[in-house]
């Protein structure tokens, strides 16, 4: 089809779009929607992360919105062409709103929208200060009270929490914390980034020695600063620490370092919260409006309890608590998890020459990182895509276009070509007794990502340890310690120096129970997941990720974080949001989070 | 005239290049170059920064040069269209040599060559690891004896320079030094930048405290890594301190801070330096192959001595000694010197409430800040012309592009316009008795800077002080100091607690004769200048900046610096001269540095 067709056809939709909503009309405009079709907002017209499906569900949520977020004004993106591919029309499109300009992807099918993304990206009357909008840096003329850039943060950082209260407070400041505190700075919100290591970055250099990132360069980006053209594709773990240390530092971040949250309380009649720090050593009481715990997306380490444990005579430790294999050569360690964080740390451990043994105790998605690569994110996020115009910008938009709903519809496919491509690699983990999994209904790894945020591996070379027998496997359940090791279900006995707990982490909604209480936590609920009904993320169908970047049934109480593709991507709205309520504007929130889960 | 003409034209020319090229007839390749014609080559045929002037120029370079760096397969640059505009038609372009790859831009002038720019982009076999080549970081497999990122860092670290040599050493870590050495790093050469200060980026942190870049942020990338979009227009000096420190860091520089160097001897039968170092109190003493002085092209400062300075019972600083008006309040200061620094440091002084009197002892050329935006650097350093595609590199190139003879005629108009634009400005500084000038030429101040590396304030407020009288002004030579204060020429009497003698720098080869030795300092010659036959920059025409990022007389000794822009776009150049010598590619000089001029 020619592309002036499409064009024609995608203006043609909009003009009748525009002009049902300028009418106030929301059962016409919904006429414009497929019968299965999804209008997926990011906090431009719903004020929430939300997607509607159908007519109907475009047409309630129109009726609610349009009188208070008015969206209008909808257009080809200037300098885009609507192109249609397989009986798809896409257009890249802009639109504005009562309080701010927007930026969607729309694709047409059969002459209606099937699918819609509408995304909110700046404020009118609060744009951030970049590009023609960028700080002079000097003060031009002669001010016998000027105050220097280096005077005036240094007086912010002593001020800030004590004489004056930030309104946002973060507690976490890995790359979620950052991220977002870099955009909250931007949009002139006073914020204090609070975090318990030593120096920004500690997050990644803590962990074991050689963990690199499992996600390529293209994906990871954070904002306002892209990493160079020489970076690696994955950065070594102490190499993203250095990053992060830099980034807080040149975005001009209030990041409180050795400063743990001992308590929070949130007050109704004031609206503001109660947060006592511990900022090495100085007990802080900080009393900021809104609460944002970015304490990473995984949540607080499961550490499960077995009979035995205290008679062991190893030692025990979480993943979380592993710090690297230096202290086991030798020594006989067993490993109990199969996941990411366990696969790398038996490798890591073999390396150094200890003798490794991996407890599965349930089936594991393995896909190898360069055909992930390769099938997986190539099209978006690789040299090849940026080559092609596909900014991370653009990338970004894309992926948040195709609806949760049918999202492993788009997945099952590449996943059935990696499972060709690497056949005679399966058959050889199978063969080793490895339990493999592709997924409840086969979609992969990126929707077990979403729907429960464990369950897999990217292959970057353990597997093969374990197909040659390196890396021992054990199979089934623990069932006890003893003085010596760990005896499984079967009776199976593993002698151990060194018990490795790869289990996983618990709902972020566990950090509001620390930090809040139990009842702030139960009235949130489950974080993260989509409701697919899938093993580890019972329904009901939620239609976005649970209680994440959005509002939740606690005022002022927000969870953000993520891979550092999320972390990109979801602060802008969760920034956005919180710019709009410190500058009292109206946010009427559409289709608030139900809970149906407590974790 | 039609795109396509344009193209036409530029083609036959190109293909008639070729073809001379290739038939090794350096008089067939001549005659396509108009009698009033420029071929400005950055290292890529001449191995040289040297620009040769009409056919007969032309012809005499390529009849050295042809067989041995064979340029060839010059192209229209992809994605590029040749415009023609005023009977001048421009085209980017690419070629290839024997070691390597080529970009450069074309002026057709009547059908015959105006300016030719080539410059060298990149050594086949040596290209850098980014983009497509970026490394992977992690090395997927396993590997009992892998190293890790940061192991690998910190075994670099600790050997290079005592167990492992260096085959280059900058002296100056200010941000050539850096630029240069992360060019460096990213080619492989084995490279360690030494710098006296505590941190990078404390050569502007030490500096006087209003101080902001006079420079705007477009003119000031270093390479690899853009400023953000959030970055102030005139970065303040301490933001820009530590981004050069971030930046040192995630480059992954071997930058050895608190490290003077004592003395650097070169030995011939080697083809070696031996650089004594003392690296905070420990002496090193490193064998590099290549020595690289950065210091500043300021040189050292200048600091005349007068009559009686022994004898003043107050303070003297040279302005680089100068750390800010805070000590002064009440106090009277008098400032000799009116160029940038000398206002910077009234206008500061004058702020915190010191009396200054400025000693103004010749004509100065003052452009306003935002006029010298507007009109003389906008069309290639702003925001408009980021938005017009003109990328940071393409500036660099169309700027560089402009032959050095002939650029003043570019730059008059130029300075007229503005002289028209702020004539009231103009009319109250020489209504308070302020000297000014525009060149000898009337060519203003990017050709001064050029020149002579002084005479000009570009003005962000101390003007209008002066104009209202706020910083006193008077005019003269310094004839001698007493014990009160300093007395100019004319008898007149200045009171002073503190002198500052903004007096300037002098040439670089200044440092060689303090690290190395007169006679080498003597050898090389003045650096910086073109020859100009204008005020302190005396004649012959040199055709290119003095020593400055190419072959000097003394073999394995070069100069290094400028401002940002400089730092930025030559250390390309003077980074891939130095990689095809550690390679061992022939290098063959076309037209080294003569000496005319002692300082």
């Amino acid at each position: 089809m020619l592309d002036s067709t499409a064009t024609t056809q995608v203006q043609e939709t909009l003009d009748a779009l525009n002009a049902a909503l300028e009418a106030g009309d929301a059962d016409a405009a919904s006429r414009l929607f497929a019968t299965d079709s999804y209008w997926r907002d990011l906090i431009a017209v719903t004020w929430n992360l939300k997607t509607v499906e159908g007519p109907a569900g475009v047409k309630d949520m129109l009726t609610a919105q349009l009188g208070h977020t008015k969206p209008r004004g909808f257009a080809i993106q200037d300098g885009e062409v609507p192109a249609e591919d397989g009986g798809v029309t896409t257009a890249w499109i802009t639109f504005e709103t009562a309080a701010g300009r927007g930026w969607g992807l729309m694709r047409l099918k059969d002459g209606r929208i099937w699918t819609l993304l509408t995304s909110l990206q700046e404020l009118k009357g609060f744009e951030e200060n970049k590009g023609k909008r960028r700080p002079m840096g000097v003060q031009h003329g002669a001010d016998k009270h000027r105050t220097t850039w280096k005077e005036a943060r240094q007086n912010e950082a002593e001020t800030l929490g004590y004489t004056e209260q930030p309104y946002t407070v973060i507690v976490g400041g890995g790359q979620g914390g950052i991220a977002l505190g870099a955009r909250l700075r931007q949009l002139g919100v006073p914020t204090i980034v609070l975090d318990k290591h030593d120096r920004p970055g500690d997050q990644w250099r803590s962990r074991y020695k050689s963990l690199c990132l499992h996600d390529p360069v293209w994906y990871d980006h954070l904002p306002y600063i892209k990493f160079p053209d020489n970076w690696p594709v994955f950065a070594p773990k102490d190499k993203i620490g250095d990053w992060l240390e830099m980034y807080t530092k040149v975005m001009e971040l209030n990041y409180w370092t050795r400063s743990e949250v001992t308590s929070a309380q949130f007050d109704e009649t004031s609206g503001t919260w109660t947060v006592k720090v511990n900022r090495d050593g100085e007990e802080v009481t900080l009393h900021p409006t809104q609460l944002v715990l970015a304490t990473g997306m995984s949540g607080k380490p499961n550490i499960p309890t077995f009979p035995g444990m205290e008679s062991f005579k190893g030692t025990i430790q979480h993943s979380s608590q592993h710090k690297g294999p230096d202290d086991w050569a030798g020594k006989k360690v067993v490993v109990v998890g199969s996941n990411n964080s366990a696969h790398d740390i038996c490798a890591a451990l073999w390396e150094t020459g200890a003798d490794v043994t991996m407890v599965q105790r349930s089936s594991t998605h393995i896909v190898k990182s360069d055909t992930l690569m390769d099938i997986g994110l190539g099209a978006l996020y690789s040299e090849e895509a940026v080559a092609n115009g596909v900014t991370t910008e653009k990338a970004d938009m894309i992926f948040a276009s195709l609806p949760y709903r049918i999202l492993h519809e788009f997945q099952i496919p590449a996943y059935e070509q990696m499972k060709e491509r690497d056949a005679e690699f399966y058959a050889g983990l199978e063969k080793a007794g490895f339990d493999l999994d592709w997924g409840d209904d086969g979609s992969g790894l990126f929707m077990k990502y979403l729907r429960r945020g464990s369950g897999y591996y990217i292959d970057v070379g353990a597997s093969q340890l374990i197909i040659d027998g390196e890396i021992k496997l054990a199979k089934g359940q623990v069932d006890r310690f003893d003085e010596t090791g760990v005896v499984l279900s079967d009776g199976t006995h593993l002698d151990a120096d060194l018990v490795v707990l790869a289990t996983g982490y618990g709902s972020m909604n566990g950090w509001a129970a620390d930090l809040i209480s139990q009842e702030v936590a139960d009235k949130v609920g489950k974080v993260w997941g989509l409701g697919s009904d899938t093993t580890k993320d019972p329904g009901p169908w939620e239609g976005e990720q649970r209680n994440m970047w959005k509002p939740t049934q606690q005022q002022n109480l927000w969870f953000h974080g993520g891979n550092l593709h999320q972390s990109r991507h979801y602060s802008l709205y969760l920034a956005l949001q919180l710019k709009a309520r410190m500058e009292g504007l109206e946010t009427p929130v559409y289709g608030l989070q139900e809970v149906h889960h407590l974790k």
